[in-house]
């Protein structure tokens, strides 16, 4: 099968995503990583439209990359003067990247829109294409809402492809701007042009966006349909519903349609890479993602467990380890007796061992989940439930009793402190602490409190708290779900707390993380 | 055109995505609005496996639906029992609805794995189904993993539908239970089914997962191949990368391949529907969702605004209108000015009127909403809000202050009450009450002060409270957003707090529900 040249925009079309912004240094980061998994062209961003973009390419000058080649992007020249007087097409031609991307416009409603005439338009193509390649440049034509403009008149569109070919394009990428166009259409029109521009030999691209929920299939069918380069970003991102998802397309071509573009071990960091990104533009990783999303290969179904237990193919598509994923187990109410033995052998406990009644644990945590409780999202009060319930539960503290008392005066900001008394072995300890809230003053006093006996505990916070009403309808006296993430130097854990009272919610979710992490840490010992 | 049949699934196989949990009463109002925009077959769960969705098919023996018709979800009856012995069957036909959708396996690797022979497997299809058409249900027969089972075994997946057929089901609904399949495949197996099938009159459906981000490709194809129902979820929640997202596959459906499904009158519901469920599942919305999302129709400045602003169908592929959404334009404060003039006027304000510069105004509410305020879903708050900066401000009463106090002893409950001390003109007057938690003790106080001198604050209670942490990292110390509804015999309102501290964010959004009902009523007079 004939390769398949990876092109990615994350850098320039990524960008123009709600809420994603990369320093000129943020960049070149994700460009090596992109050139290190292997992705054959970097679009770097628009050196003409803002500083940044030209920092980006002034840094890049120093970076050697392995096989990645870095692309510039930018407009046709303006209407009516020379691609030599374009300060546009000079930024470009400054940034002294071996490829240069140009776009034009396809469509003849929107080069009128525009207020400039279609012959002009095609001199704009054809000269910008000339000019680039005097320059030495791989020069790439990107067909700005090619299907829309085919579909509406697809003898001006061919004449706008044929200009940059006799330009000496290397390549034309066929867009689907607004990203409103289905597959089949998509494949008829590709078929098209590589009939008439077949015999030309350039090579012809896909650039998909997803405002239909099809930039993934869009770009397969163009492949099945001749594109030997396909541009895409990472996690889909970019303008409106994003663009093609690179992470997603990668493994489809290498794994389902045996294209070779990048290596099985390159592969095995899309996870990675993926993640990556995510971090760099702060933007929470979606658990959904396909492939390498934190759910990609999470079984919640009792049959489902059961079936995966003997045989991944039951319910996997393909093997996580593959993309860098992982298979999870999820425990809930929908979950039998084999997702909570697997998922109580994961840590190495033993629930049949001491005589318990499986199926009577498994009751009980159906019985929580009735109530509210949410296990999949909290292992750690979950394995200190089945210590509880199959009495291997050895409490690093108890509570004796806490008062937390929230204070206001007029418009002033509230005031909260905390006192809370535990004992661990034989010794009690009393200690007070204020905090942002009453939640924040019980963590602190907790806190201070087991500290006398594990000082290790400083080495833990909380790093994530989330707050859910699970009925809604009964007013303040709703029910609550609290989430409490925690980490240490080594370790991530979640715990979790229901109740009416939000305070005592968030005190067992609290009280479980201290207790994770203290039953966790077995050198951690007491130091009465 | 065919009409196509949309078949709901969000309540039961949606729940299966991690993090997605209804209760039976959110269930039934999530019935409620599928109902209401048009969705034809609506799955309700799996009775036989757990006990909430048991009482989510009692609760809905109340409720009347406008077409929509519900069907409960099961497996085909145990091997080497009869169908009348199942106790899983039992529940089924106990649930009482008219449409029963029971799976079974197509896949012989999958079915010699779970220990069972190919033989009695076909039984166990044609038995079920007889058995339940004998109670007067509506069939449909979920072929699970049949276009794996087709690949590695194509004759006996079409015995095993053929066992459905003979069993007399109204539907063959064919799954990519692993979600892995490609759209070309997808397409050659339906083609195939339906010229093995055709002559039969059965109708056909589709089922996808999204775990190569192909479920909505997927079903097109099956469309295009004669499918004529479509099962998915509300937002594509579901195990793993999630379902097909009916919220993406409807406007698909209606408005790019005019296949009747729903009407335009219903299709503007979309995005709210869209919308409901997310906030039910407390999931936050994704902004880059397809035709619902915020960003959907969102552009960043620059060519893409001007030439929008000429035509919209330069960057847009439908009018967002039609689905309910609207277009976003990311430019001046200018804009910004109108919209909050816009809002005022419908709240019957001025906020020009007497001297204030609304330019300040729309500073201080920009500013409001960067630190969390979400004025949009607080209309109560946001009328309180422009009121004070246009110091048209006459509150009915004022904090003096406020002490909340919660004590928890061992393991025995917490135990919370709140002291209130406020001032109506030149009285003061301090209660107290306790609470379930914390927030319940202070509006218990503060609608106990606040009787003496408005006894009608009694016909008010709030029926919903929201909290949501806006940035998660910071531990207890984070920022919450809290939002409570409330209502009286005629109206309903929403207000809002944030704070770093739950209970200061509570007050602000209790204070002003009351200050905003007593404001509202003006025959509502002070008994001083």
């Amino acid at each position: 099968m004939d390769p398949v040249l990876l092109y990615d925009t994350t850098l320039r079309d990524g960008t123009q995503g709600e809420n994603i912004n990369f320093s000129a240094e943020e960049k070149i980061k994700i460009a090596q990583r992109l050139d290190d998994i292997g992705i054959h062209y970097i679009e770097g961003g628009w050196p003409g439209s803002n500083p940044r973009d030209r920092q980006f390419f002034n840094l890049a000058k120093t970076v050697r990359f392995n096989t990645a080649r870095l692309a510039a992007f930018g407009s046709t020249r303006r209407p009516g003067i020379l691609p030599g007087d374009d300060h546009n097409l000079a930024a470009l031609v400054e940034s002294e990247t071996p490829v240069v991307t140009i776009f034009g416009k396809t469509w003849d409603h929107h080069v009128k829109l525009m207020s400039n005439t279609l012959e002009e338009n095609l001199s704009m193509i054809e000269e910008t294409v000339i000019w680039l390649k005097q320059k030495g440049r791989e020069v790439f034509y990107d067909a700005e809402h090619f299907f829309d403009g085919y579909r509406a008149n697809p003898e001006y569109a061919m004449l706008t492809l044929n200009a940059a070919i006799r330009g000496g394009a290397d390549a034309l990428i066929l867009c689907d701007t607004n990203g409103g166009n289905l597959p089949s259409f998509i494949a008829d029109a590709f078929r098209a042009v590589r009939s008439a521009v077949g015999q030309s030999g350039i090579r012809l691209g896909i650039h998909t966006h997803n405002d239909a929920g099809l930039a993934v299939a869009n770009s397969i069918e163009a492949v099945n349909q001749g594109a030997v380069v396909v541009q895409g970003t990472i996690n889909g991102y970019g303008e409106r519903c994003g663009n093609a998802d690179l992470i997603t397309l990668i493994p489809i071509l290498t794994l389902k349609m045996e294209r070779p573009c990048i290596t099985p071990e390159n592969l095995k960091k899309l996870r990675g890479l993926s993640r990556f990104v995510s971090e760099t533009a702060n933007i929470v990783p979606l658990n959904s993602r396909p492939f390498v999303g934190k759910s990609a290969f999470a079984h919640k179904g009792g049959i489902h467990v059961s079936a995966v237990m003997k045989d991944p193919t039951a319910y996997e598509h393909v093997d996580p380890a593959l993309v860098g994923n992982s298979r999870t187990v999820l425990i809930s109410d929908l979950s039998g007796k084999s997702n909570i033995e697997y998922k109580a052998r994961e840590m190495g406990m033993d629930i049949g061992g001491n005589g318990c009644d499986s199926r009577k644990i498994v009751q009980e945590i159906k019985k929580r989940e009735q109530e509210g409780f949410q296990f999949d999202a909290a292992e750690g009060s979950f394995k200190i439930l089945l210590e509880k319930l199959t009495e291997q539960h050895r409490p690093a503290f108890e509570l004796e009793s806490f008062r937390v008392v929230i204070e206001k005066e007029k418009d002033r900001p509230c005031n909260s402190h905390a006192i809370v008394k535990i004992s661990v072995g034989c010794r009690d300890e009393i200690t007070a602490a204020e905090g942002n809230g009453p939640v924040s003053a019980l963590d602190n006093a907790l806190r201070r409190a087991l500290h006398q006996f594990f000082p290790d505990v400083d080495t833990m916070h909380l790093v994530d708290f989330k707050v859910r009403v699970i009925d809604g309808n009964a007013g303040t006296a709703a029910k609550v779900r609290v989430l409490i993430e925690s980490r240490d130097r080594d370790n991530l854990w979640s715990t979790i707390g229901v109740s009416e009272d939000i305070i005592e919610a968030s005190w067992q979710a609290l009280a479980d993380s201290f207790q994770y992490k203290l039953a966790k840490q077995q050198n951690l010992q007491c130091v009465e």
